[in-house]
């Protein structure tokens, strides 16, 4: 029952069997070989129109690289407040981009929406050369608390965004998830709602490091080689960031790896939206499931040895602390089945006692 | 009725005349000068220890330079977030710091309490090296919103910060508009109530170009002036900062200044309470005074020609907006109470209507 | 006939195998799993010493963190001028530490010796806080020009260094290559001739992508795991490093990786040796073999398909370009031999004349 | 006899008189008020074109925010080995910029060619994105050894640069004392000879503190301001900047101060170079005279009270030292003529033996 997250497990094994297959044979390096040109062409067809691709072995390179591309080093950047960029990357957008200001905002469900960029710009003001100008948003898509932005949603928080003069950046650390839910193309998801980058991510969902930096206007990406090789992301032996992705990509794997995940939240959800006692205060709509449990029924589902992470103390006010529970492509329904189990039977008690007490 | 700014003032004579009396003769340049040593020396007196001191030309340079000290280039800082050193200095702690981060908390009139500190610092969490490590937190005192951090509550905060183990940086601006009004000592104002460096302003209160960066226990300057240095913070005639700076401490020609500023300040502060429908709604402790002014009023005073800026629309929803005052050392009586004859004639018709309607 | 370089080959099927063996099952991410403390300690053992380390994707990464622990961004790093750090790494070093300089010395077959560092260290002077402090010297074993520092050759470089008070960086892309040479021990060869940190590279010798930055005082790595985590270089699924690194020291496959190589490379260099009209500058103790070519040769060899690269334009003014061969691990004796014999009919003609013009 | 620097000297009267002059009555702060404008305009007739103009207090500042302009922080600068910019800024280069490279050139006197140029160029080579992108060059007028740049000179090597892509900067914190000699015009020795910015000094030459940096283009000087503010280097009272530069215009005090220094220096070097056993190895070109003097000559002199510096020990390999002496705008004649008196004494016993030896 490991729930911890979607970086405990290891990798799929069309994955590993495209980094032997790979391996044959001379290539030239540092991404001038013929599979690192194939994952280019296949974004360009994935997302409909030329891109410029960067691989990756991790997010927060990604992310760190868009920005350092939208952002000066004089210039801030708006996020939520929760955003991994922000909460979980020790300051990796201020060192990518040189020392550029993160301004953080609230926002419900994780999410940002088209009013809160635009009272956060207008509340940020421009006093220049006083205040940092702003340059860029950040969004993440699923968000951290496992919500979904729909295209529609997106476009306005993208659209008040262009209106500030931002560029807009994409966290899709689990952008498959998301995919899996929406039903709409990437194209929709991403650059047709006004995405200027994307961190496609890979790594969560079945590749062992692996994520691409999607510029949809190739223009954007100038001089990012630079960036990238002096932050040491640039791999000599290319062909084994690609082959990963070539994978991913192949027969939809992250598609079906990502569906399969959020299935299983969503089951592990159901499952413990039944609980008494128990809330979900996000919608399930990705791999993640918040919930605010009692003290006893944490206590017995980690006694009965499931990982699972706390995630805010007492967010509701009644004592419960939110705990995150994270599906990988390779949770098992069985996990998901013995831990409503466990929190059944330790919930009993009190349904059973509950009517009395009603 | 210039009530812009106490920048746009010039100098007081008797810093102008110190600027010409140290021109005479030659001296040892980059601080290692008789004059240098000087200041320095009588800032260990004022403070009652052995103290540190940088002279720079700006608030920016000082606040950036503290930070950096304090806060490693993978570090975080808490800051109010109407902080000058987060509003209004280009992301000069991101810049000095080398991408530090700046963590940006709410408070009461623009200061931190305890409890602020301690909820801040519970929130940001600690999930090393996944956050950015909490190096530093930055006061400014007067505050952004002209207000004083009393001795009590200033030891407070310090605590709170001190127990998470971070140094505390005063930016000090108006320190000397806070001193004027506070009944200690610049001891106790300062590091017997737990804060490790202070930048003592001058430049708003009467200097041409001079901030002192006081660090209270020497060891915390190490190496900072190779800081200063690849800054382009290190002045080569180094006597022309400190003779601003001694003819400042003289006979308290600072407080001298500070007070008189304070004054005129409260002046006008009490003019305005006096007017129907202005609400003052922070406290006048210093040199500025904040005001909602219903439409008509700003623009009666705006007719009139005095200089004074928005500060933030519709603080109370109330459709007034909130404007800032600054006096400076050169503030006459006679401006404000031109001011306030203004908006007293441009009240009045209100104030005849008034009764009707009450 | 590919002499490109060693990174255009692929992986060795035993770390290959180690990945997929390592995919099964459950593991704690970010480093907290077995694999990765059981590579810690082999390195440990290896070294005879405990010692930290960090598992990286490429040499840049890991000489950029290495040298950011070692100087502060104001501080200054002696180099040799045709050092990686500095030639092929887009500015790493200054990216990683905030800023510091690099000071580029000349020394005999991209070697720096105790003289060479001590003259270095008193031309630059120290004039504080005007000169950056000298804080660190980066050597590379095996060099660029494919030469090998000796342990007692070593210990007078690093002593040199010690004296001046800098930490010793050894940039070890070809590190197993330089091993495979000596005849010493791994212990012998860094810390007990006075290296501090050891960029011990697995990439060019038969991994995908991984190397291990060695800091031989645990000390020395204080809180790299942040400036880790804040560049992207901190694996979620990091027992996909652990793992190639396992099998890489496993049966001491390193070496014998490595040895294979430079037996390749010696055969080429004794075949070169012996064409007329073909120079070799520096000896070849590694895996890269440097040849000076008239023009008439380096055509025919790449008529026949050859890949190398030229290196320096008439480096001993006749004329004759440097060109660069590389051994990989999966270099074979045949294109050795294919690339000889292209050389030598082309040489015929000369051979036949030169007697005559003798 | 000071002859240590030309930073050991007050400020010229003038300057001191405009500063009080300036301090009277309200201005904009921060280079909105009328004096600075005017300073503006007054360069723009200078130079004889319309350019951007920056007031900074040192000159560190201005050469580390005009390279930032014109070198992203992934890219290279060439510099002279002697620049100031290079040793004697604590790395400003690379913190302004963000962490580019600085490429260290050879050259005569201090200066460089447009074959030095070309040669390092070449010598660089472009292996992008594994090379930082040369991006710029520093050149320093005078320069760091007392020589001037004849405007044709400058122009062979600006159109080495431009050929390259490079970006022109010029170190002119004895800009002055260059232009006191060279029979041209302002613009002759600048943007007509392939210059692009210059640190336009006056500190040394009778300011307080203030540097101009002037762009040529002012397209080039786009957004600067963010640059200058974040580093703390926009002063709010910035007329206090102007009126130093107003004054230092104004009647062309600037060249009269430094025909003045530049006059001492030759009286000084003239006197030396009658000296037996006395060498100067540059001509004497701006205000710095470097003479290798034996140990008994350099002895006596300090011995006398005079201060001066040594430079470079045995650089002709007789074992004399290399020193520099620097005249300010102050230095007097007599301070040269008892220096020139006390070396003839202590050298006379050497010139009554000199006849018989030769």
């Amino acid at each position: 029952m490991d729930f911890s997250s979607d970086n405990s497990v290891g990798a799929a094994p069309a994955i590993l069997e495209a980094l032997s297959a790979a391996s044959t044979g001379s290539a030239t390096s540092y991404g001038g070989d013929a599979l690192s040109e194939r994952v280019r062409q296949r974004f360009c067809d994935l997302f409909e129109r030329e891109v410029a691709v960067l691989l990756l072995p991790t997010g927060t390179a990604a992310n760190g690289l868009a920005l350092a591309q939208f952002t000066p080093s004089y210039g801030a950047i708006l996020c939520h407040e929760t955003s991994h960029a922000h909460t979980s990357e020790c300051a990796a957008p201020e060192f990518f981009t040189g020392g550029a200001k993160l301004i953080q905002l609230k926002g419900a469900g994780g999410k940002l929406t088209g009013r809160h960029i635009a009272a956060a710009v207008k509340a940020y003001g421009d006093h220049r050369p006083h205040t940092a100008p702003l340059a860029a948003l950040t969004l993440t898509q699923a968000s951290e608390l496992g919500t979904v932005y729909a295209p529609g949603d997106l476009a306005e928080t993208c659209a008040a965004a262009r209106d500030a003069g931002l560029k807009v950046h994409m966290d899709g650390a689990r952008f498959a998830n998301a995919m899996a839910t929406l039903r709409c193309t990437p194209a929709e998801a991403t650059w047709r709602a006004g995405v200027d980058a994307l961190t496609f991510g890979a790594t969560k969902n079945g590749a062992i490091a692996a994520e691409a930096l999607i510029f949809f206007d190739p223009a954007d990406a100038k001089d990012v080689a630079f960036r990238q090789k002096r932050a040491g992301h640039l791999w000599s032996k290319h062909r084994f960031l690609a082959a990963q992705m070539d994978a991913y990509l192949d027969d939809d794997l992250w598609l079906a790896l990502a569906a399969r995940a959020n299935r299983t939240a969503q089951r592990l959800a159901d499952g413990l939206a039944r609980l008494p006692g128990v809330r979900l205060p996000y919608p399930t709509q990705a791999n993640e499931v918040f919930a605010e449990l009692p003290a006893h029924l944490a206590d017995a589902l980690q006694s009965a040895g499931a990982l699972f992470y706390p995630w805010e103390e007492d967010l509701s006010g009644d004592g419960c602390t939110l705990y995150r529970f994270v599906a990988s492509f390779e949770t098992c329904d069985s996990e998901v089945d013995e831990a409503i189990a466990v929190l059944t039977k330790a919930a009993r008690p009190n349904m059973e006692q509950t009517p009395a007490h009603v």
